[in-house]
């Protein structure tokens, strides 16, 4: 595990000057260092601009009050690529070289994909970072009183493919049910329950694909042109973000920049003739190579876009009139999209138009409504494609949701499917490792991106987190997920407790009503209060973060600002960690009072004593607590 | 530092089925397990085609005999990608998941970029791997009976920038003297000098520009259309390509693709007038911008190319009207090219059309002359650009040089300027740091990238290794150049035992005729038997290679194929290093006889006892010694 006495830097405010350097932009970055660590004869940054060496020497700041037991040092940067990555150089006075990435630090030299970054496009809205993600599944989250599917159910008129179910039914997760199953929820349902979403403290909806298809779960769209009519039609998503908005609450939509249904218009006509200008919108195979189309997975269903083709983005993703401007605009008003198998988006043999696309995409935002949030599936490692030209952020589970399953499960619980575990194990980790996982794959992110990346203990896609985790370890789970970088996601029936063993058996239609019973109730509550302890400590959002301590089975780190800071211990059973009292940067106070730390959550301690904090619980669980801001040198006056 | 008995795999033909893979072709992939290792439950790759993971499981193959003590375990993976990254994953009997990369063994998830890789572009010549280099700077090496020097001096016609210098005169490492003291030097030298190359072993020959420029090294080019006359001009190059080949001597050549001089033909047209052709070819500032324009590090004779320019990809590296294509193609025959500065090329701002161009170098050279090599200059983490798409190799100092200069160096040597070491201080490494640092910057190419770059242990842009290495280490260090995966480089005067405290001080005129003095003769046989080494086994040029031990003074690896294998053990210092002797893979025999061990270079001892392998040596030095080849499963019939 990390020294937490040990220089530190990270992209927060409390660091980096500003969070959103231009192009030529000279910005200012802080490290600090523990006086503990030694005397230093040389401090700055290390750049790389076009591919070339530059360091910067820093200077020491004048001693700043409180933060004593720290020196701050400052380099000026200047942000000479769109992405500038940099890392700090530490010359002990016995001529030993320290180099601090974003993996921490390091004896030996270190590779350019752990630096820090600082990104001069376009950022990412100024709300993305503070947001609280409800995820929904529209046919399994609410029906309304005057809900479509009732009405064709009754008159026979449902779609052909459609397996009508009761609300009360379960989920068939077997072909032909796993994606023909159809509950009937829709949008109005969805607007008619957004003051549940208002009372966990949720201000940005996700909803999974809107447009006609011919399956539950509507990736394999028909049309990208209307609302699906079954959940209420155009006129119903109006309703639905009209309604949101009115509560504070975003709403963005799932678009499939990969493929499309083949049922899709566009498919059908590329398939009705060769002549058509749809044709190149999809890989056919010459009939001499057998024939067919390029599809996902081999999904036959699901043809895969070609992005050479022009005709395509102009349809699909550029300008004005494409369907990823049209839903943003009145009078739907979407406030951004998450794009499905963005990773794959693009990509096929010799092939790779990624870039291309999803800047496209980024572009007309940008043109039509620039305060829209983009985010990307890729659900492995995604550095390279999340570096700050297109997505803000990343549905990826590799920095948080494996490595969180891999710590908090059952040892030796099966996977199920979607969480993208090697042969559907989960490994079993201790604190330690996951830790390691965390930051390896954290690390590839520029900060901006860490902090726009999706925080979720499941999706729609994955079994349930609550099916196999350890007892007690929710509040560690959803703990952490509120007060590790990144926004943290309900994906909608966690919060009632639900469980599901894969992706589809996770799909359950809401249990409503069932808000008081003593199974529900206490976890409904534990959603509330980490959700607004999220809400309520801006800090959670964009403040810094350093790992003070990790057992086998507890970790802490504290998130820092100049207005306040939150210390976070996380535990999956009894556990004590201990770290030097220096390391926090503020003064707690001695003996069991600590009383400058303000519990914030949960039941464990937290001690002072002889130099050491320790913080114990006896059982699994999830505490916080506030501290005061750490006392940093005003940004104010000339970088000196 | 890793274990010895630890599964292995590594890009070499003892583990991957072919070199040179087509896209969409299967390739067969081995790993090999100690028995040692436990029993495992599931072993196979895991890839990321278009970004998705795909997992093949591999299959244990019949026992093999001599291999005794390790199993060896096939998977099939299809080429999906041109660059197909794979790791391994093996699974134990617990439960416990074991990731191999490039890195080595990893409980934790990996990321993408230190994966194996099977690349599918078009490969390095067969004969890169296999080379022995041999780096000149024209106009220190040797001066022909007629030289054009010579006669120009006599007659006061030397260009008006040079300052005339004597052979036996001082180098001048500071300016002016630094870029204008001119030796002369010329390619007829050279060529009359071939027969020292020859004795050397070397069969590739480097020459530093040769173009007309107004300085020594002639990085600034004034044409690249002929031969600068100082040389020799076009017909000095043509003879001594020809007399080079006539002796199975390759020669490469320098191109500057970031700029040129800014006497540079194309550079003077541009600044001329504004509707010049040629002024698109640079970058210059608006006069609101404060006028001037682009150069390499500002410095201004030296102005850096706007490769947005189609007329500059024309006349410079598209096609074979190209400069790139005519030095390819008769008269003069080059057999490739060594690009300057490739690490900055075409990167400007936001601007980076570094693949467009180095892949249009490599297309060219391809249309023109299929049989010649590519290597890119990128002198710290070369990674991104190096994964297959054009070089073949690079000019690099991240994974040997600098790692064994701050090995072999005495503690708080200078590092002078051109390797860029940070802060020019050279950091103290142990043996474990070396490795660790080697393996952090290999890891990052293919094999095939490790297998054509330059293990150098310092050029003409550099002080000289011997300057202040620690005694008695020359054959440690130039015995890892031609042992470690990579072509071994002679910068031209290292085996005379020149010393030089930078890039310029190195570029000391050739001491010819000292060749027998006390001082230079041993040096000289160094260089010749080590370079001899490397020739006579063809398992130093592609075998795979296995670490077995390190310690502080001392490392010790295998290279390995099916015909023969070489055990390498070089030192610092005095040191033992012992391993277990399962990991050999082969029978050594007991005692000191280690008869399956026949020495090939140096003095240390091996012996074998009680199921260890002792190396041990008495001081610094260098030992090698031949082993049986791996008696691995042949690759012809099926795959299992």
């Amino acid at each position: 595990m990390p020294e937490a006495l040990t220089p530190h830097h990270d992209g927060s405010p409390l660091h980096v000057s500003t969070q959103t350097p231009a192009l030529g932009e000279t910005v200012r970055v802080r490290l600090r260092v523990p006086e503990s660590f030694g005397s230093l004869s040389w401090v700055g940054t290390r750049s790389n601009p076009d591919r070339e060496p530059r360091f910067n020497e820093a200077v020491l700041l004048p001693s700043t009050g409180t933060a004593e037991g720290w020196q701050w040092w400052e380099a000026a940067v200047e942000v000479e690529n769109p992405v500038h990555g940099y890392r700090w150089l530490l010359v002990g006075s016995d001529g030993r070289q320290h180099w601090l990435n974003q993996l921490g630090l390091s004896s030996v030299e270190t590779r350019d994909h752990d630096d820090f970054r600082l990104v001069a496009h376009e950022p990412a809205p100024d709300w993305a970072a503070s947001s609280v993600m409800y995820q929904v599944f529209p046919d399994r989250f609410a029906k309304s009183r005057d809900a479509p599917f009732d009405e064709l159910r009754a008159r026979g008129e449902l779609p052909e493919w459609a397996i009508a179910a009761d609300w009360s039914d379960p989920v068939d997760p077997e072909y032909p049910g796993r994606s023909k199953q159809l509950f009937g929820g829709d949008l109005d349902g969805v607007r008619e329950q957004l003051d549940h979403l208002a009372s966990l403290g949720v201000d940005l909806l996700y909803l999974t694909p809107v447009f006609p298809a011919r399956s539950n779960h509507r990736y394999d769209a028909t049309t990208f042109d209307l609302v699906d009519p079954l959940l209420g039609g155009d006129e119903a998503l109006v309703r639905l973000v009209e309604a949101a908005h009115a509560r504070g609450i975003r709403v963005i939509g799932d678009l499939t920049s990969n493929h499309s249904g083949d049922a899709h218009e566009w498919f059908r006509a590329a398939q009705a003739g060769e002549e058509a200008p749809e044709r190149e919108f999809y890989f056919f195979r010459d009939q001499a190579d057998g024939g067919g189309y390029e599809s996902w997975l081999g999904v036959p269903s699901l043809p895969k876009f070609d992005w050479s083709s022009a005709e395509l983005r102009r349809r699909f993703v550029e300008g004005p009139d494409s369907v990823v401007a049209r839903f943003l605009g009145a009078p739907f008003h979407l406030d951004g999209w998450r794009i499905d198998v963005a990773n794959m988006t693009g990509r096929l043999g010799s092939a790779d138009l990624n870039a291309e696309v999803r800047q496209t995409i980024r572009r007309t935002m940008l043109e039509v409504k620039p305060d829209t949030l983009l985010l990307g599936e890729s659900t492995n490692d995604a550095a390279s494609d999340f570096q700050g030209d297109a997505w803000h952020g990343a549905m990826t589970y590799t920095p948080f949701t494996r490595p969180l399953w891999s710590w908090l499960l059952e040892p030796g619980s099966p996977a199920g499917g979607g969480l993208g575990f090697a042969l559907g194990q989960v490994p079993s980790f201790t604190g330690g490792d996951f830790l390691a996982a965390h930051l390896r794959f954290a690390a590839g992110f520029p900060w901006r991106t860490r902090l726009a990346t999706m925080n979720a203990l499941d999706t729609h896609d994955t079994p349930r987190f609550a099916t196999h985790a350890r007892p007690g370890v929710l509040p560690a789970a959803l703990g952490l997920a509120v007060t590790l970088p990144g926004i943290p996601v309900v994906w909608a029936g966690d919060e009632f407790g639900l469980t599901g063993v894969d992706g589809e058996a996770s799909r359950t239609p809401m249990p409503w009503g069932s808000e008081t019973s003593p199974e529900v109730a206490p976890v409904l509550e534990t959603y509330r209060s980490l959700l607004r302890l999220r809400r309520e400590h801006l800090v959670l959002a964009s403040g810094g973060i350093r790992w003070l301590a990790v057992g086998d089975d507890a970790v802490a780190f504290v998130r820092e600002s100049a207005d306040e800071s939150v210390l976070v211990f996380a535990a999956r059973a009894a556990a004590t960690l201990a770290f030097d009292a220096a390391s926090l940067g503020v003064e707690l106070g001695e003996g069991s009072a600590a009383d400058a730390a303000a519990p914030l959550y949960g039941t464990a301690r937290v001690a002072a004593s002889a130099g050491l904090v320790t913080l114990e619980t006896n059982e699994a669980g999830f505490a916080a607590w506030a501290l005061p801001g750490i006392s940093a040198p005003s940004w104010s006056g000339e970088s000196p």
